[in-house]
């Protein structure tokens, strides 16, 4: 992390800190958003920024800054970090409460970080997930709870796998902090339940509609083996294969055709953002 | 807030601050534990201590205190508090983590606080609840996962009511915070599922058993709806009525006998501890 802009002032991120009582701490009542920037630019900044806000509302948590505002703040954090590109998260959090439960102004975090690129090798080779039975709790809402995904780390690890797949009763959700599409023949199809719905998801069903058919519609895990091709979409991954899913090799093990088609268009799209 | 105990040191609760890159903050990966003193002795010690250490194990967190140490910490913080007795909370988080995911060590506090106690009207008339249809995610962790409850806030507001009551399928769990009972003519009757096992709980069915048949079961809203008696138990609340749920009046509308008996019962416990 690079700097962190709080109550309207900009600091290096190691400097800034919070006070213990406040609610995100305390209380798991936070929240946030994070996308990255190219030609140091905000990518789909409208549409981060309109999630955000739809965020504070669900939770119920009054937004402190203006769209104007925030677009100022990121701004400046972009130039400060001094890269080509970075990362921006905001967090939202119930802010102090000398009770510890009594909520009055929230804490508004916007920090700049670097971005965790995939390697190239990871792209052609795809990667290792972990199947795992759960719906996280308010799975639409970019709340600040990955319990479960934390939990599962050193179940991850042993696994040489990368991340969890969620599922219930055979039903494919998403990742921990990504979404999930196959192909099946010339049909592109992803989860529209119990899912947070990603930037990248929607930007990938845009590219996608002019050449595949397309379904949003609940997703068997079993389907999920079967496919053609399997990927998952985030802000860092873009479109990034998955090609094992606990002892199943995924859509013949490494990055297909129309996966790759599909990445070369978001790579063109982000070229010139 | 009075003190808090982090990383070796106390300092005054207002001057403690942690780092913004905390995956408690940023994760919501976190749990806490909080006790009160009686006589200026930890109530139940050994007891919260061992649901700490579990509450550590269950999140997979190295508990970074031992049992002595950290019963040192609090008898400072106590004396340090000028109180004749208050509150503790434990807090325990995944620690700092630059790329806000990768946990390497995790961060304790120990705060004291002023106990918020329960008004002599409150233990007469009983509190108002209103029932949400709700299954916490691991109730059986103390966690700091409140956000259900403070999107919440405001609905329990507006219906003058004091906190919310869990349930789902018409089954009862607990309140947001506390655990639940009713009295069936000469039975006591409290959920053992979906529940976290609250300490006060625990010693409320060491007191009840003596006087009573105790039933711990799944426990049907129709059936609190229809109990002679209803109580919520916690740390600070005790052995508190619930005198009505959403329109229904509970229990007769104030405190019963039988909850009299248990609540003098569990002050009569504590006055010597």
């Amino acid at each position: 992390m690079h700097h962190c802009y709080f109550n309207g002032k900009i600091l290096s991120a190691q400097e800034t800190a919070i006070g213990i009582t406040d609610l995100g701490l305390l209380r798991g009542y936070g929240l946030f958003d994070y996308f990255v920037t190219y030609n140091g630019k905000p990518f789909q900044w409208d549409w981060y920024w309109q999630r955000f806000e739809n965020s504070a509302k669900f939770l119920r948590l009054p937004n402190p800054i203006s769209k104007k505002e925030a677009y100022k703040v990121v701004n400046q954090l972009v130039k400060m970090s001094n890269l080509p590109n970075c990362g921006i998260r905001f967090v939202l959090t119930g802010g102090y409460a000398d009770d510890s439960i009594t909520m009055t102004k929230p804490n508004l975090f916007i920090i700049s970080e670097d971005i965790h690129a995939v390697s190239p090798a990871e792209y052609e080779n795809g990667i290792k997930v972990i199947g795992y039975e759960f719906v996280r709790d308010l799975p639409e809402l970019k709340s600040t709870d990955y319990k479960h995904l934390m939990m599962l780390k050193s179940d991850i690890k042993a696994a040489s796998a990368s991340d969890v797949l969620f599922y219930k009763r055979g039903v494919v959700s998403e990742l921990s902090r990504s979404n999930v599409f196959i192909f099946k023949g010339e049909t592109l199809i992803t989860p529209n339940k119990n899912i947070l719905k990603g930037i990248t998801r929607k930007t990938v069903l845009g590219i996608a509609k002019k050449n595949f058919k397309i379904e949003q519609r609940s997703l068997k895990i079993n389907e999920l083996v079967a496919a053609d091709e399997v990927f998952t979409t985030s802000s860092t991954k873009k479109i990034l294969p998955i090609s094992r899913l606990d002892d199943h090799i995924l859509g013949g093990g490494k990055m297909g055709n129309k996966t790759r088609f599909l990445l070369d268009e978001f790579n063109d799209l982000v070229k010139n953002w």
